[in-house]
């Protein structure tokens, strides 16, 4: 039996336990929260990310040791040696060394650093634990900034492109089609992927540099501006992103196998799509299952947890769905709310 | 929380939890193994199926509960008022009345009986407690058989085909494609899903006639010989089947996703399949893991069970694989074994 740590036991830690029990694998997650959703599927170890008796609980016996959301202290992460690497989760937690990371690697991004760098229209962020469009405004009027905040310029964009990648133990690359992505209220609603007309070798080649710059093992998620045709690098994940989630159901491998194969230095699965996959999240409430259920081409995840104004219970991805179910699916989601 | 119970907790309670969790569904199994591997996936009361205090504790709070093998005490099944009901169990469980059940409906079936009825060669099986072969031996020559034995015509059979059904709460009937089955040494090997030039409507017409007598909710799989251009049926199983695993994989939704829909009244996912699927079971030993996952198109499912002869210890289902794909898969799980 092999044992796989997870720091955090969210849906994503849920998931991946989901996609790793097939495989044979068990699961253990530490986590703050008694009621954390992934203690469902695996053992919940309740404790402080910085409890040295509940890290040593979590790593005891695991063979690898992951982590499911990018705020987790970094000697939480060194203490138990996680994959991917602390180097990762130390440019995903911080809004500047991330945007320096991608200037050094020639990617483009929106300008960022004082209102000067910027102009206005401007986006304040948080540097750090940001999520979910939490820590951010808008400036119209120059206002000084926070030493803990970061401007960056307001991008008028076509639209929101993300790239899913994966990087197993031995170098090898893989990439999701493109998904595109639309946020209401700073949270993700809906990804369709593969993205029509999408610039998808140039999305690879950027994801292709962060992930050997960072010598990654695991998925990295990396959220994108499509401006004219030119694409501008807007923030990482390193780590299973909601706006792959359609993978589960719409491609051969989902990202939390593929997560998995990769720290545990297995072969990649094939990442090719099975066919036109929408994903709608369930944020705030969840419609009555009977009528999700009613939708042919649905796949329903609910991830248990109790229902929060804003949070996230669950998404549904139709597979090769008509426009209309489709809608039928986001009024439902919409009218749960 | 919806809580479902299940009399048993082998692989297949493990895959229709793995099934109902993105469902929101929470589960706990009875089983007399404390190490059955629906454990990792639900609470597991240790206990046997006679014994009320565990049947009481399984059902607490249980919204439906369901069962998992044919073989379970018709009074267990009916002291928690098991959904398939009794009756499809104590047809299922003794295959005398599993037979005249069948000719009653005027569904062709090999000869049986004693052994004049039947003819040599002819097999003769226990008429209950049987499964995976055993309780079966073939005579050539006369001999006395048993009051708990059952004398059936030996069929020189073209094919085995099954045919997997569900039927909802509101008497909604729909049908997987039929699958081709082999097996060996009594223990299904593979199943190849949709079978080829296969009678499906005639397949439909055996299990749907089977579903409406029965008043049936749930999956059944009626095991068929195809001989010339006609079928007889074999038996029958009231649960999910080995030969329909392929539909975790191979089609829009899954034998254990709609069992659970039936049994809770919601409305039934489409049957139909994705694409051509090969089922292949891994029995008695595991292959590598690293060789099976750098097959393109082998989705693996381990059961977290040990290693021991003629024990069936996962599957890998291949979706529009070629048949050299196929060829690969086959010879690691024969020399697995």
């Amino acid at each position: 039996m092999t044992l796989v740590g997870c720091l955090g036991g969210g849906q994503l830690g849920r998931m991946l336990a989901l996609a790793g029990l097939p495989l044979g694998l068990s699961f253990r997650f530490l986590d703050p929260t008694p009621d954390a959703c992934a203690g469902e599927v695996g053992e919940l170890v309740v404790g402080s990310f910085d409890d040295p008796i509940a890290l040593r609980r979590l790593v005891d016996g695991a063979k690898v040791v992951t982590y499911e959301f990018e705020n987790v202290p970094v000697g939480a992460a060194a203490a138990v040696t996680a994959v991917p690497g602390i180097g990762a989760l130390e440019v995903g937690q911080d809004r500047l060394r991330e945007k320096e990371l991608l200037q050094r690697l020639g990617i483009p991004t929106a300008r960022f650093g004082t209102l000067e760098d910027t102009g206005l229209p401007a986006l304040v962020k948080t540097r750090r634990l940001g999520y979910d469009g939490k820590g951010q405004r808008r400036l119209d009027e120059p206002e000084p900034i926070g030493g803990d905040e970061l401007a960056e310029q307001l991008v008028p964009f076509d639209r929101e492109l993300s790239i899913v990648a994966v990087r197993g133990s031995d170098g090898e690359t893989r990439f999701w089609p493109l998904g595109e992505n639309v946020h209401r209220d700073g949270i993700l609603r809906v990804t369709r992927a593969p993205a029509l007309d999408a610039p998808q070798a140039e999305a690879e080649a950027i994801a292709a540099a962060l992930l050997d710059e960072l010598d990654y093992v695991g998925v990295l998620a990396v959220e994108l501006f499509q401006v004219g045709g030119g694409l501008l690098a807007n923030e990482l994940a390193p780590r299973v992103h909601n706006t792959a989630h359609w993978t589960i159901d719409g491609a051969r491998t989902s990202q939390f196998e593929n997560h998995l194969r990769a720290i545990l230095g297995w072969p990649l699965g094939s990442t090719d799509a099975l066919g036109d996959s929408v994903m709608v999240n369930l944020v705030g409430g969840i419609p009555p299952l009977g009528e999700l259920l009613a939708l042919p081409h649905a796949n329903v995840h609910l991830y248990g947890k109790s229902p929060r104004p804003g949070r996230k219970l669950g998404h549904v991805t139709l597979v090769g769905a008509s426009e209309h179910e489709v809608e039928l699916a986001l009024a439902l989601a919409a009218a749960a709310e």
